[in-house]
């Protein structure tokens, strides 16, 4: 299990981007707080993207958005939020292309812009890690590894794709435990979709990701399939908007949420 | 799926059972009621009984049990029922060999026994049939496969021996299903304890139950084990006690309790 470094609260962690002082991933950070997706749209596809998210809940579980267009704040998520300063890094995509990778959106911000905060794995883990439950990608300190599946996403607008899944193995007394962990989340992918036999979601290579890197999978184990939030970035590059913003992976929003307050029972 | 013939309530099918117009195995009947497994014993181990339930709750969910002992009475499950005359056939077991089968135990009561109820998978299998998931012994029109395990169960007195299993094959997303619903429903074996590979719980073939009848395992199904209540029998049995009684399998105590009122959310 990898030692998580106590290191603040969510608030703190924004203060610091906000400062320039912090530009780190920020897996491990403010331990117990949200920490969640962030892409941000204009006007012309903010609708669309917003009704993909709700079409599609499972790998795109929407926590919260802009209040009104143009508005750079997450009220919901903290109070003082202003999404274009509070992220560690930020991607910008132009025309489906990742373009650049800055640490500020201040200047690219337009008044009908809106931002949608969408959960992340990172609150599940440590709901399992909690419990007693070895994350094997954590163990081995490398990103979780990612698959498409032949699994089509509904439609959106310009919004479309097969869903992306993460992938962790464990022995089926802890799958069952992962699943009765991960239902009490829905806002942050919820439960397993798929376990077993990766080929029926189209999974032919367990040891090739499409994303993040390949984990051993012990002969007393199964691959547990958990839908994943780099399915709407894939939806957003198909897209391929004029403009668009996303956290650089990893660098993510770290929220005044905590965790347990995502807990549906 | 198997057609379930609507027939009454609890109350009225303890009606029939005691008036000696009905004893036929109770599946399918009073739809909706909670149906119990039952074990009546002496004083002298009924307290290691309720142990040995208390120490292995995923076999044997204690339901109720009587208010004191020599009472043949279970006021949780039913205001009126009598144990002695309420279930459609008995077993009598004498040093652990079933001696009778019986449809009335008044002539053998004793002042010191004490009849325990314990949760039956068919509130489960109702909960998931009702969400669509299909139950191969039941489409089969077989007894569910049963299994002894390598899992030992924590010894109470002279009750010890290892948790029998069933199980339900089905695909990996009614599994996963499967397990939500079932974790709702603690007190009718709750979820299962193991998917999967058979040998990891000590099973060597499917094709061979203990218990029960095999069913059909499709190649896009894995099977999926639940805690199964025949556990007490065999610790039962295992203890060779001079004299006890139980349910004759499949003929249960059908009681006012809904299945429903059983989910702890």
């Amino acid at each position: 299990m990898v030692a998580v470094e106590a290191k603040g609260t969510g608030k703190n962690i924004r203060a610091q981007c906000r400062a320039g002082t912090l530009s780190t991933q920020t897996s491990g950070l403010a331990p117990g707080y949200v920490q969640a997706n962030i892409v941000i749209l204009p006007a012309a596809s903010a609708n669309h993207f917003q009704t993909f998210c709700q079409r599609n809940p499972r790998p795109c579980p929407l926590l919260a958005m802009s209040p009104e267009p143009g508005a750079p704040t997450l009220p919901e998520l903290g109070d003082d939020i202003d999404i274009r300063v509070d992220l560690p890094q930020y991607r910008v995509w132009r025309n489906g292309v990742l373009a650049e990778q800055v640490t500020d959106i201040s200047g690219l911000w337009q008044a009908d812009w809106t931002a949608f905060a969408l959960g992340c794995s990172f609150s599940f883990e440590e709901a399992l890690l909690d419990a007693g439950i070895e994350i094997r990608n954590l163990t081995e300190g490398v990103n979780v590894p990612m698959y498409t599946t032949h699994i089509p996403c509904a439609a959106s607008g310009p919004f479309s794709g097969n869903m992306v899944v993460s992938m962790r193995p464990m022995v089926a007394s802890d799958a069952i435990r992962a699943i009765q962990i991960c239902s009490r989340f829905p806002s942050v992918h919820g439960a397993p979709i798929h376990l077993g036999d990766p080929s029926q979601i189209g999974i032919a290579d367990l040891s090739k990701p499409n994303f993040g890197a390949a984990v051993t999978v012990k002969d007393s184990e199964i691959p547990v399939f958990w839908a994943c939030g780099v399915t709407p970035q894939v939806a957003l590059q198909t897209a391929k908007l004029p403009l668009a913003v996303t956290h650089e992976p990893g660098h993510m929003l770290v929220t005044d949420l905590k965790n347990t307050d995502l807990a549906i029972f």
